[in-house]
């Protein structure tokens, strides 16, 4: 089914000003649940809503942000998000190293005590919009084992990077550093399917195919084994360690409601136009385009996609049919609205 | 077999300021050199000596660097190589990197037309050696196909970031973008064995377990299929896009002698004391290192290692016993000895 973007806007931002958050936070986290729902990526969309509002009712995630600056040199800042919503301490903290950058070149903002924000490229793309590369890492609750490991030790810690591209659309990568989405091991045991080499690992820690042996009691492999988790561990390092945040074991998940999570980000922008006169990079950038989109197709392939391609042919397709959800999403957000007493979705 | 360190050192220097290179510019590539083979990153230790030669004698690579600042901000440097030793090039943008970052709490100098520089790892560790976070980045010679592509069109870009740690050594990734070296596929028809699934693509651009197939024609997989491929796209753009250099297809290989390459590079530092107290950073590491090393360890496994680790292992028990070389190696060195007129290695 698709809803009306306006319906779903309208709806996502009562939810949020009923908590008392006020209106401009509410259109932040918002935009962002939309976007990820029009790219398609519905993880990270309004399937969260549910959980957002319940963490906030348990003040586990605050209803006004009170994010403040800890430090702050010529180039570089460290935030305290101060439990805030992890979409408007992020958008806030992007903003901020946007303005870094254009006073030094390049910005760097690190931001600890926030939460959840939902998609990585929403706030890398914040820089593109602008004529500058963002770069945005998270860190999550453990998710994988350490190489050789049998116990969630580290995130499949998101990273995108955005690059504004000549024409037309952003170059967009937007990658968590699993190998694979937990939802393709389910979707692997339902159809009685194994599933390929290097993406679950079983209780004991050790490689399966069986995606049983990944959901009881095993895990999802970092992508590329020592390559995927070595990423990851840098990851932890560039958020959780170099605010004074958390990281690992102290991130609790955010289906944990007993406890704060305390998630950290990373958002480096570099403003283009001050290495390069923008007409350069722009078209070197039409250049790569072309060698990458124009190369000789693979048997059977009749288009090669750029990172983020896809995803903005879907939003494009559906800014004008409305954003999708599955009925299971829909049901859910009508029960918050029983609950908050605001007016249900309707299709 | 293996050689003393200080031998070498000697033969290595001799070698580049016999072609009239300033001594100190010999001693940088030495040293990239030398520690590739004490890390046993054979591929890019003094087996790469004699391409160097080669491409030197036919000023493909300058014999003195030539290295200006084409445009410099508050906290960003575009550098010209202007064809000097990739290794010098690199190591003189990453003092300047690490001067920038003191100045503003990060730095970045982007360069182009530089050379192949070795091993990524050896500049990172520049920054993390003086309590700074580094990450290095640099473009190549297009090496992989684009998905569903069936030409090659991206460098296996390498990635490098290091973070110093509490105790002992930096925590240091290094890696490349395919899924595998090269030299596995190699090594896989040598047995007369299969290559595991996304290790490998056929001429017609379709995955192959067969290593005939990668080798007549075909090509190397990026590591995780679209995001390997994503982060050398990226790679390319934060390398010769951002700099007006070269990328993709208009870098040669470094073994076509008839043409220059034109290698760029992104040279990224953090100085951690001007976002948190280094004893909060130290602390912090010392918390992630021990959560990742004394994490529960899968059936079979004794150790749980942190990315480079094994490296500085290997590093360790080379510097007591010599560089690892193999007979090959040594034979070649030993011909450009005698074209040099300089002393021959001995054992």
């Amino acid at each position: 089914m698709h809803i009306s973007i306006e319906q779903i806007r309208q709806f996502s931002n009562q939810c949020f000003t009923k908590l008392d958050m006020p209106q401009e936070e509410a259109e932040i986290i918002t935009e962002v649940l939309l976007e990820a729902d029009l790219r398609e990526i519905h993880s990270h969309g309004f399937l969260r809503l549910p959980i957002y509002i319940e963490r906030i009712q348990k003040g586990l995630i605050t209803n006004k942000a009170d994010i403040h600056i800890e430090k702050e040199n010529a180039a570089t800042v460290v935030m305290d998000g101060n439990f805030g919503a992890g979409q408007v301490v992020a958008y806030k903290a992007m903003e901020k190293s946007i303005e870094k950058a254009v006073e030094n070149g390049i910005g760097l903002v690190a931001v600890k005590n926030s939460n959840h924000f939902g998609i990585t490229a929403y706030y890398s793309l914040m820089a593109a919009k602008q004529d500058k590369i963002g770069i945005v890492i998270s860190n999550v609750a453990p998710l994988m084992p350490a190489i050789g490991g049998a116990e969630k030790v580290i995130g499949n810690n998101p990273i995108s990077i955005a690059a504004p591209a000549a024409e037309g659309n952003s170059i967009v990568l937007d990658m968590a550093l699993s190998n694979t989405a937990y939802g393709k091991i389910l979707f692997a045991k339902e159809k009685n399917q194994q599933i390929p080499e290097g993406w679950g690992i079983d209780a004991k820690g050790l490689p399966t195919k069986n995606p049983d042996h990944v959901i009881n009691g095993g895990f999802l492999s970092p992508v590329g084994g020592p390559k995927g988790f070595g990423l990851a561990v840098m990851g932890e390092i560039l958020t959780g360690v170099l605010t004074g945040g958390h990281f690992s074991k102290m991130i609790p998940s955010m289906y944990d409601l007993n406890q704060k999570q305390s998630i950290s980000h990373f958002l480096l922008t570099i403003d283009i136009k001050q290495l390069i006169p923008l007409e350069v990079y722009y078209s070197s950038m039409k250049q790569l385009i072309s060698y990458i989109k124009d190369s000789k197709k693979a048997e059977g392939t009749e288009h090669i996609y750029l990172p983020g391609e896809i995803e903005f042919l879907k939003e494009a397709r559906n800014r004008e049919v409305g954003v999708p959800m599955q009925g299971e999403t829909f049901k859910k957000l009508n029960e918050i609205a029983r609950e908050l007493n605001i007016n249900a979705l309707t299709l």
